[in-house]
């Protein structure tokens, strides 16, 4: 391979500077390192020979030292940058594009799609706003490799050249927002709606499960009338389905693509028809249903439709930090809280306290929920911010709304499989609690009046007796007539 | 009127010091004030005479000194509260409410529709977050009016009992999120969403009237290739267009009601169909479409809908931010601005200086922006927070949604009107700009390549001429041919 | 006095619809109403005969009909205003004003101090960015009350011209900065820190009172090793008192005013030392301490002070809210809570039920921070956004800033009195609570071993007994022995 | 080294499904792999036989798979876990750990705050809220290494125990919450406060380099009076020095640390004085000042003091957010923006048009802004969340403060060095704009009276020639008196 020197390059340099500071996890070895030479219009420079990117990532690289490693762009945005750069391709082949090196775009597009060249995508989210050159690292580095499939030397940009032929009939501000939205809705479909399928699944096991375990209700922290377990869970089942479908309900706008309208909008330099074939094809390469967007300049200038999609993510968001809340308080204990609820032991709670379970599942979940009701002002913030005929804070909203699906649906999946799936009903604390309540008062109002049912739970709250010691007290019912009258069933029986 | 004391009271002297704090807006009277006594289980309770509101009222009144009259619950929630008791009492009277006292209920709630009882609403958001005591107010109110009406005493229950007539077959639990749906639903369909249609009506009408005005594009603040005013304002058109699509998204979970839910959600003491039929009442009342809701538990428990419906609030937000962020920045000048756009002058900008036209309708929609983008943090934050069977953050949450609508919905209004409808193109100021741009430049690439005009636009840049001057100059084209190659209008054609 | 006609005007109308639109609280009485002419560089306008506002006032007030009354801008701020104009007539009393003028000026001012002239404030927030209408506002009330005080004809200008008089020497871009900082600076001083102050000592008491009840600990909510009640309030003293702390440290930045800047910072049209002599005055009037503004272009073009400050109350909301949650849940019950705290009872919690206490003062709090933590965002967005000399998001910064001082101010006074104050121990609960836990086996540890009282715990847990009794079944000590032993003390003593 | 087995081991399946799910970054190798088995109380796990975790953190990593190799702690927070490590072994060392012990772990413990052995922390942010595994991994890392160091087994816990002697006198529930304090304050000072100091001292020179150049100024994005460059930049400068003033103002609180409160803040199992003596050893270990807390149970419960350094940060966000938003604006162009600086061209701003310089540093810092603000609300939420005698939301409040100070660190040192440190002043076009505004009409009141000013300026702005031409027109003044009457400097010397 031409063009590798050995050199200590100013780029190690940079990378010691930045590693000395951060201590970066990516061990920075500081032996002789390879180097071949890329050209971009500002000038040379030196890549990593093991790397394909070219100039113009090398100059970002070096360019936006900001955060590291964990703030590169995330993988689903990087291998949709594939799905679209082969979709182009297939479509520039109707327009003319010498089908060989076609071909050769599609195999490297399908590497990047594959995420294996993952460590060939090394900018961060705090770039250009346009991501500009992350696009041009997608054509790079499709390009050299490429190149290399065909046999051609690396940085030549022969046979295949990242602009003319990766980048045909596409510009950075119409190939960015699309590789968004392609990967938005993809990891929507793929990851996150199964995952609160199962969730949903899961929640509504539990539901029918404990349906005929009548329990205390509690309104403001307060004794409330019973209902029972099963119709507990039923809310939050219904919070989760109502949650996917918010989920669904983003997807047609999010489906529009808006590839086509190259710099501002007006599609110059790109051919008639290009728009709608490349949606097409990206829909078949992704078994998912995409559309050109009717309005280019607001798909370019405008990102609302992520701004409304991590809005669904947001009502999840909070659904699942309820839910999960109250599981934690319905399962506290062993000994001195509510206790109504077993959760699965998954680490040791307390070296010496057998039945300290922590809520850890419950305490993840919380904390994805938190930050993605968080990343909903980063989003709202960066997509009110567009500019003229560009938005330019394009690569921070990807960045947030591909971290919210991702914590929402790993969150949920493992909170589903370690948390839910083993939850159980602790019957006797639950029917402990609920004789030892007042509350069934209410349901004696028809047998007894108002008055004297008011009598025997303020005889029982003062004594710390049971309604039913009270009202036999008091000389209203007999034992069997108490237990005949309170018929539990009665108080859940509306909505059951 | 029996009951009526002239006395100093302790609410006075509350209300003393609460004025001597805050300087309140209310006029606080010093001189003697009237008083009847009205009494709850807690006891009796002095209520100023010429109010109907009651002891549960007063007692809120006085335990809940937080934030004055400017945190008072909306109007919108006190008529959907008038529409909620009507329509209860007409369900009611199929289930044996007295038909005299029903009509005097009705009488007596569609005062409080008409608005004309807000005064009688005294209760701020900071109270109970369940509203009950809101409800409450609701139910004094109509009973004492309805007590009027019938010729009966103030105060005295008789013959129309608040919690017996009024709140019939209702608790406190079902009823306030009842209310707060057909709040949200009312104000979306009778004012926001008629506000957003004349906003994109007025923007396309611009759009239309400047699509023939061709104009240079700016991505990154920079000069770009150019589109047509027309395209840029289509962007605008269709933002707002997909901002009414996605607020009617939300009505289908935000038309489904509490109501019948009562307490916890099993529907106790309250009768079976009830729920069905008052909310088919309800869409009869509104003339908009309501369902019961088909899980109360989430009902009750849950405010997912409105987190949900506020995230299209939000969405609408960042959208009427870029908006007129674009506009102010395209009619900044008068001379040292963009100066594109000429905006209505509506107050004097400056004493001296004609032109500075100061973009003060933006400014009001930017603000009203940033405080939905700041409300849907609130929502989110008070959504997620509810426990067990009930969330008490409800008075919040509705506050800032009704706020949201109404400030969007009169921002917009008042922007149409104000600004949109009155702004022309400085067509002069627009085609001097597109003249002196280099960005012309690309369109010669087909005619001279790209090395020669890369040569013009350095001249021209190097020496600030025009790119005529500097094609003409290097001697590649005649003033003439340089005016037939650059037909401006295959830069904007592909998608007029 | 001239220039009053009878007349429907325009201004009427705009009202009626508006009215008509939102039901608005303020009577619209539809007789005939009295105006009086007045003018601006516009021309002529008509303003109620009854109010001292002028054509400005009056133009802003129809050409933002956006949110109605409740989103007027709050009376510190007019207050302030007052504070400001009076303290610049003194000061130009040094550089000429007339003293007779100026007196009258001081009068009008005063009277605006008072809070009675509120009604004479009728502009919103959501109006032109720099509040420029609302600093004309404050003049042309001034003006007119001063020339009515001298018996002068009101919208004469003369003999106190609202410009050249009240607004002497400055620009509404250094006024209307100013009256924010002074009634941010106020408003913590009179209202908020005195309300923290009084809920820290409540705190401070109920910790004291409670030294000497030990209880079980919970982390993740289960049950934890013991600490004393006291301890546990401790934590929210400590918590109260950062919080006030943190409110003051940033009041160096906040107390920097940016009168004498006028309209771009260069103080351009006033005089030389006016900035050092007004902040002198204004300490003066107010009794707190203020400077000029080292910088002024800083102070007009950016609010980070008051950013930095809701910053600190935005901690305030964050403290106030975990201790709210604490203290209705450890006050859950009455019997199927954790009830550990009985909560005073301020209103009816159930017609039927005794105990059902409702924390609804904690609700209340809860909804103040969960409103405050938005603010946080509103506050952020709109302080971030200057442009150049100005920001131009000044009404809605202060009406948040105002807003979360004044509900966090007036909701810790409301939680001190009504819920703080009068909570007590359920000692017997706490008691019980305490010996069911198997949290005293840590204690054993060192006089069994690890091993043996694993299993006493192990036992106990299983068979549902107290670890007494599970260590007495095993053997391992005597009743007497294990009372001896656990010496709950010791738990509690490191930090006592 | 025994115990190692070569298995395809259920972790291994699980990583292959997460890796099959994500295509996670870290490669996945399919051949064979070493374990060694490790225990804990609840038996035995299979750990990666070259890493030095052991059973809870690997249990953690499994029960946790949220959000890949991206949502791992961040390493400023694990190299703070080997400070306290560090430190608490050389106190421990005055109550009795075996020197042999101590001198290991003590190496062990550089090795982790070197950063070197970052690769064996794997547990990522959603875990469980209060960070007990990694405090378990901080443990178990230095344990085996410390073993390895003294020639022992890997999962021997022999000679040196994790639990027993590396996280001795210590809790998890005191250790995490201090290494997040350590890592915070450690970063401020480290990393943001140069990098904030070095940006204020480049606006600072620029700011002295252009004070002698008189420009427009501009509010409402409207001319108004001129100021000079330098003026401007000043503004900016006090914003910067006052943001380093605001961040170190949060490190008294942030400063405390609570280690030695153990499980609930009682201290209990700690020694008396540990918790002082540990402060004073991190002090020194760091060169930063720390103390203990003076209350123990709030240091567990509440995050009030990170939420607070929090809030220092958003200021900084905000400031940023408008400095980059107006050199961006100032630096449109080339033609057809303001146009009135000169930024640096980084990258390749258009392939053809010259002067495309796209603000791309501005950009980046923008959006690093945006992110910071979004934290904000994180940080509020979870630090408002905590329960009891612990707040379970530490991992998340801690990844978003280390978070925003990196992102504001190192986008700050970019910006600073590829932008501001380049800028130049486009003089000529300053220039131009000043001399075309008719804002220096102003300056002529005290010459020719403001009407005849206000004819000169209609008459300029009607026939779009400047103020000079259209003075000289009228014949208020020759060319010669224009000039000599317009002396700029009086505009802005009032600051100067």
């Amino acid at each position: 391979m031409a063009g590798i020197r050995v050199a200590r390059s100013k780029f190690l340099d940079a990378q010691k500077v930045s590693a000395a500071r951060h201590f970066s996890s990516s061990s920075v070895i500081m032996t002789e390192q390879k180097y071949r030479v890329e050209r971009d219009t500002f000038g040379e420079l030196q890549v990593p020979a093991d790397r394909y990117w070219g100039a113009q990532t090398q100059r970002s690289f070096q360019n936006f030292d900001i955060g590291g490693p964990q703030e590169r762009l995330p993988l689903p945005l990087i291998k949709a940058f594939g799905v679209v750069k082969k979709a182009a391709s297939i479509v520039n082949a109707e327009y003319g594009l010498d089908p060989k090196v076609g071909e050769a775009i599609q195999k490297a597009a399908d590497e990047v799609i594959s995420g294996k060249l993952i460590d060939h995508f090394p900018l961060v989210v705090f770039q250009t706003g346009s991501g500009t050159q992350s696009n041009m690292n997608a054509n790079e580095v499709i390009s050299n490799r490429a190149i290399e499939i065909l046999g051609g030397e690396l940085g030549s940009k022969k046979p295949v050249h990242p602009n003319d032929h990766v980048n045909m009939s596409q510009s950075s501000n119409d190939t960015f927002p699309t590789a968004m939205h392609v990967a938005a809705v993809t990891e929507i479909n793929r990851s996150l709606l199964p995952a609160l399928e199962d969730l949903r699944a899961a929640l509504d096991k539990k539901s029918k499960e404990f349906e005929h375990i009548i329990k205390i209700g509690r309104t403001h922290l307060q004794d409330a009338t019973p209902l029972t377990l099963g119709q507990e869970f039923s809310g939050y089942v219904t919070q989760v389905a109502n949650g996917i479908e918010r989920v669904k309900a983003t997807l047609p706008r999010l489906s529009n693509l808006a590839q086509g309208g190259t710099a501002v909008g007006t599609g110059l330099n790109t051919k008639t028809g290009f728009d709608v074939k490349i949606a097409a094809e990206i829909s078949k390469l992704t078994g998912l249903e995409f559309k050109t967007a009717p309005n280019k300049f607001e798909a370019l200038a405008a990102h609302d439709a992520l701004v409304e999609a991590h809005g669904a993510l947001n009502v999840v968001a909070c659904s699942v930090m309820k839910i999960a809340n109250d599981i934690r308080y319905l399962g506290s204990g062993p000994r001195c809280g509510l206790g109504e609820l077993l959760l699965p032991e998954n680490e040791p709670g307390s070296s010496i306290m057998p039945g300290k379970v922590n809520p850890t599942q419950c305490e993840a979940l919380t904390m994805v929920a938190a930050q993605v009701i968080g990343n909903q002002t980063v989003v709202s913030i960066a997509g009110a911010s567009g500019q003229f005929e560009l938005n330019v804070f394009k690569p921070v909203i990807i960045k947030n709304v591909l971290q919210s699906i991702r914590i929402l649906a790993d969150g949920s999946r493992s909170f589903t499989k370690n948390c839910v799936a083993g939850i159980q009903a602790n019957e006797k604390r639950i029917n402990s609690l609920l004789n030892e309540s007042l509350m069934l008062a209410t349901i004696l109002n028809s047998h007894l009046g108002y008055d004297n049912v008011a009598k025997c739970a303020k005889k029982a709250h003062k004594e710390g007796t049971t309604l039913k010691e009270a009202t036999v007290a008091l000389g209203f019912l007999t034992p069997e007539e108490f237990d005949e009258k309170i018929c539990l069933n009665t108080y859940c029986e509306a909505s059951l």
